[in-house]
């Protein structure tokens, strides 16, 4: 059984930044979520890709021990192209295409349905809400979302947040939907649609946890050199909701240590093009930079 | 004899909010910087006032144990007047009359010469330079800087940097300052120019510092009320140089301690209008707020 379930997307990526360009590179939210998570367990992806999709993608996907019985086949794969500018921190959207992602009905395998940790990525709130229903008896959610959400279905979002245990954000995204530049009040607010907790990711600044209670603050990592930040924030859900899988413990001190897993795996994924420096990264990088981490905010 | 000596601008300043407005309250780079350095040492001030500065605020500032004889007196005091919007970030300048401060011709009282320890706040960085020639053997000298000097006076304020061992600046000067978007490259460009250390400031994201072999990343207080952010930088450098002073050690660990302080006194500073809130702030806060940052970022 796969643990934990993350629904997103599958796509094919077409990237340039000032450091460099990739086309068609394996991307999306389930599969950057689904690489990171596979560090700490066992996910099972539930997406669409089309029958273009490379093969040997599907069988580098299996081999790095995630599941992808729940990846349904439409015609074509979801695909993405854009480019950062120098500064490096937002992406501009050149062209989307959903392809098979328009006509995705969430279908998930019967082997699936135990699963308890759920990470419901980035990707129509509708979905996320369908996969949700469909797993028996979850014991954590976690959700990410993205200002195209915020824009266009809100009212669908804010139904699939009231269901979320723990909702992750970036500093924008929560300003937006809380309608306040204050984070401090936009994760009070977030606290009262959500059971658990609030993580607010910041990028380069790190990221925030709110939990009504206890305040955490996670330091960014000092990176000298991105190449691409495709995925980042979809690598800092996956790897969060592995370790949590993993550890089978969401309380508010293991969650600290589950952003900083998340931090050090979306760090990392900024150094090369598309997914491809997850490719390389071992446990030992891993633990080399949790204990930088852990130097770096001592006082 | 008052040590560290401050260098910087002694104003009034008109405020407003959206949680309020000030009219010509107590302002300026060296009059935040000694009143967070007071709570550690004695500071002693280099400025310029006009004959219309209030005299109970001289008196205040000596109260707090700041020593005020390095204030020239001019004719009219320097005034600001300036607004920020709803999201606090920037401030944004009404008027500007420079009044004295055009004519101020830095002047040392003779027992300030021996202080070890110098805080350039923000003013011009030609009169920065003249104070620092002025006094006989400094230890250390901290320097803070503003955007405006980068703009109009680079080559001056080049110089001056190269005098400095730490350099102070917020993450926008970083960038601006070194032409890079990389904060990380940003400040290596800057360790090439100064003996010790840089800090980038990030306003609520928190503090960088950077030694070269070390990096710390100070969390940033997670303040729901910020009513005015005028003088949070100053106040930041200001309680750095004061913490500094008083332990006499300027060592990467212990810099990290006052980086900490600095964040604090800043933090408190966004609560009150002008440095209202500086007054009412007891040592029993600020050992508060220290343990909080301790607790929040613990993993």
């Amino acid at each position: 059984m796969p643990d934990p379930v993350i629904i997103g997307t599958v796509a094919l990526d077409s990237i340039e930044t000032p450091f460099g360009k990739v086309k068609d590179a394996l991307g999306g939210s389930a599969t950057y979520a689904s690489l990171a998570a596979s560090f700490f367990s066992k996910p099972g992806i539930l997406s669409v890709i089309g029958k273009d999709f490379p093969k040997e993608d599907i069988a580098f996907l299996n081999k790095r021990g995630i599941d992808t019985a729940g990846i349904s086949l439409g015609d074509k794969t979801f695909r993405w192209q854009g480019f950062y500018e120098f500064d490096m921190n937002e992406a501009k959207t050149l062209r989307t295409e959903l392809n098979a992602l328009e006509f995705y009905k969430v279908s998930v395998p019967e082997h699936y349905k135990d699963a308890k940790y759920i990470f419901l990525a980035n990707i129509d709130p509708e979905l996320q809400l369908e996969a949700i229903n469909r797993i028996k008896n979850p014991e954590l959610i976690v959700m990410d979302t993205m200002n195209f959400w915020i824009e266009h279905k809100k009212k669908q979002l804010l139904k699939t947040i009231k269901k979320a245990d723990i909702l992750v954000l970036n500093d924008s995204e929560a300003r937006q939907l809380f309608e306040t530049p204050n984070l401090v009040k936009a994760a009070n607010k977030a606290l009262k649609m959500v059971s658990k907790a609030v993580i607010i990711k910041k990028g380069e600044h790190g990221a925030l946890l709110f939990t009504g209670k206890k305040h955490f603050s996670a330091p960014g990592y000092p990176l000298e050199n991105i190449k691409d930040p495709t995925g980042c924030g979809d690598t800092f859900g996956g790897a969060l909701i592995g370790y949590i899988a993993k550890t089978k413990d969401a309380d508010e001190k293991n969650l600290r240590k589950a952003i900083v897993y998340g931090s050090i795996l979306a760090s990392y994924n900024a150094e090369g093009f598309g997914p491809e420096r997850l490719k390389s990264v071992s446990h030992g990088d891993i633990e080399k930079r949790y204990n930088e981490f852990r130097e770096m905010r001592e006082f």
